[in-house]
């Protein structure tokens, strides 16, 4: 796959440079926060899209607001490339670096600075992983809400240039909607602040722009989240159906009657044996798809609830209907499928698509799905957050096989092309990055994306943070 | 106060060119889309901050995005200023012309557009009125959650354009919570599409930048809305204290708890006394502030969380604790509050302020705004959303006598600034207008307004689009 990749050409002033900036930089900060040695590079080279590797041309990690202000102020007056990075899981490639360009990563920088429970935030640094914000205000009885999938490891300021999901996000958004306010390093080396702990903003929304931006836009350094009062109770149910038109369709009018659970997961029949194999999670193996629904709230609220969805279900055909009896199963059912991606990884290579659809669109998208890999010759598999139409192809194939790879990567270029067709878009929460950077042509005319780079101009006119990803190499408006 | 205001200076070319452009304008729409005469501009002088009066150039009223293009591209082209136009219902001045521009209002673009339940969305026109959208969904089951005072008046473009709130947005969120995608027209013709019925949105937001932006990055004529299912049942209860500082902690403590109603509304004794004489709500006249909490679900819920509620409240010393007992009460007590700007221009003239701060900080702030007041020899009633630290300070004064008024002015200043400092922000709901133009530098840093200039550049770089508003005037980059 590596070879449909292209980079930007790499600005050989920077690289013939690279001496002199490396002992520029040894300048700027204490030699811990300084990573040059090419052995010492090798962790930074690629990210959780791991189609493609490329070593940087050196790698900080500064430890506070003030350093990440002097590197950017020192590669801006220099037009020296900067690549961001959280904790480099991005499925999109959005972290990987190129050679011309130096890795600006924020894992020193990794403090919870405040929980105010009266205003219901938590501020904290940009380098603290999506799971410890909820660990840090647990014993206040609160949690951080958005969960991807790799939230142990993940970190907010990576979620903020992402915008990204997790199966809890269809009752509680995703992260910007739980984001209030950050601290941001401008490409010259300015520091703003946008947001806050209040409502609102006056003058422009720019931090809802800057969430999602993918690190084009300013590095943010601090950040202050929503929190989330733990409810009374959760408890995850399975709804095991024949086909998985039934479940899209099922889907399609839980919501339409106004239910809001706190999660709607979909697996077809490959995602439940893998899952299954894998976890031991107790799924119904004689069903061709399986939604887990999540209720959660007092033991009354989850029986109202739980009682309206079985109902629609049971328009749908259901044919298994199991809740889960203790916190030990709900944990299992839990594990099964937040453990997908690796289940899916023992047993074959995959590529994961990030699609969205309406949800009156989701059986549509389903089979034309299978049609367009079938007609590859390939497998896939899907679990994904159906609830908000956030689809999961795993596109199963063998790396080895550079033409069983190609394949791959052509019908996940159809199947996004797809979900766009059907009205939808190419990302539900893994953003564009390098993946999906040539397919924005397909979601957007050229007025949308000249729109687009004109903002990313007024804050980067050179085109010097995370250069490579987001938009068309081709096309782009001179730096 | 209309001494203070002070607008850009119009452009002579464009006013002396009236009657050329008129005639322009008369090729490009129909007879019935176009206002020029004098007496007949006469409503388009204001808006609800009604403090400065001044006739357009014109008033265009197209029916179409294609006759808002056309328009667009030929102000454009001839350096036109357009001021957009909901329902001229803003408090902040959003809407107030000047003699160089054309407003372009979108009264006549007032269509439903689809209704779509299974994905919970309305796309609707850019006229249509915020109540009219719920009106619309209502059979389905569903409603439109955002929901300032002004709804039965004011548009979705209008509520857009200032990120309006309302009562209920402490559980639903404001207008940008609740918007899911736009069409709208650049400054020169172009029309781009933002957003959609999808989760999440390739590239970067613009929509969200979009929302709350005062029409200076372009004209939308068509939105896609949330829609929030309507629930089991909702019942105003009313929480009466001694003082507004217990009212306030109250209320921080309500929310530090985890629990979200629907709405906490907060009244301190002038409110009271002035909405009661009104509207008869049946509101206690013995205390000296006033909680109204909304909890909302199944009798269960509803049940639950009041005996949450009523225990916080005992711990703050509360002395009346009075649920409505019929749909009627209910109503009378949301008429009550409502109400409350149309009762207290009865008694007296007065200004609302717009500023939000922290809920921990909410008693400081009534405390000190009181002290501001008094300084100035004039009178407040409180009277705003506290579950969101969404302040709306009245103050009372005599517009017969501009000594009068200019002290209300610069007790509003100071307020507004209090907020600021006290960690909050000059506006929740309605908007900067011209109204707070010039607060923007205490809230921001030349970085910040810079950067957020920068953008608007990107979207318009000659300033046509409602140029007079948001940005003081001194300071802003040569157009």
């Amino acid at each position: 796959m590596s070879d449909a990749i292209k980079f930007l050409e790499p600005r050989q002033a920077v690289v013939s440079r690279r001496a002199t900036i490396i002992a520029d930089l040894a300048d700027i900060l204490p030699p811990e926060c300084l990573v040059h040695e090419p052995r010492e590079l090798v962790p930074f080279e690629t990210d959780a899209f791991v189609s493609y590797r490329r070593l940087p041309l050196a790698v900080v990690l500064p430890k506070t607001t003030e350093q990440v202000a002097a590197v950017m102020k020192y590669c801006h007056r220099y037009g020296i490339p900067v690549v961001p990075r959280g904790a480099g899981t991005s499925l999109s490639g959005g972290a990987i670096p190129q050679e011309d360009a130096v890795v600006l990563g924020l894992s020193k920088m990794s403090r919870i600075l405040e929980v105010d429970p009266a205003n219901r935030t938590a501020t904290v640094q940009a380098g603290v992983t999506n799971l410890s914000i909820s660990d840090a205000v647990s014993p206040q009885g609160f949690f951080y809400a958005p969960d991807p999938s790799s939230q142990l490891a993940c970190t907010i300021g990576g979620n903020i240039g992402m915008n990204s999901g997790g199966a809890h996000c269809l009752k509680y958004g995703v992260t910007t909607n739980n984001l209030l306010g950050v601290k941001m390093v401008l490409v010259d080396g300015t520091v703003i602040e946008l947001g806050g702990k209040h409502l609102d903003a006056a003058g422009y929304d720019l931090l809802g722009i800057v969430c999602g931006s993918e690190g084009q836009l300013g590095i943010v350094t601090e950040a202050t989240v929503r929190l989330i009062a733990k409810p009374e109770g959760a408890r995850p149910v399975l709804f095991g159906f024949d086909t998985s038109e039934q479940a899209g369709a099922c889907v399609a009018d839980i919501i339409g009657s106004g239910i809001i659970p706190v999660a709607i997961e979909f697996m077809d029949k490959p995602a439940i044996e893998i899952c299954e194999a894998f976890a031991q999670a107790g799924y119904p193996l004689d069903v061709g798809a399986l939604l887990i629904v999540e209720v959660e709230g007092s033991e009354a609220e989850m029986e109202a609830m739980l009682k309206s969805i079985v109902e629609i279900a049971g328009r749908h055909h259901v044919k298994t209907v199991r809740e889960s009896q203790s916190a030990t199963e709900a944990a299992l059912i839990w594990k099964g499928r937040k453990s997908a991606f690796g289940a899916t990884g023992r047993i074959a290579d995959y590529i994961c698509m990030d699609g969205t659809v309406p949800l009156g669109k989701l059986s549509y998208v389903l089979e034309k799905t299978s049609e367009i890999v079938a007609r590859f010759g390939l497998r896939v598999a899907n679990v994904f957050h159906a609830g908000d139409g956030n689809m999961h192809p795993l596109i199963l194939f063998n790396a080895n096989d550079p033409e069983d790879a190609a394949r791959a990567e052509e019908a996940g270029n159809e199947i996004l092309k797809l979900c766009v067709d059907a009205g939808g878009c190419l990302t539900g929460e893994h953003g564009v990055g390098i993946e999906k950077r040539d397919l924005m042509r397909h979601q957007y005319s050229d007025a949308d994306l000249n729109q687009q780079m004109a903002v990313r101009a007024a804050f980067d006119a050179g085109w010097l943070l995370n250069p490579s990803k987001v938009f068309p190499l081709e096309g782009r408006p001179a730096a």
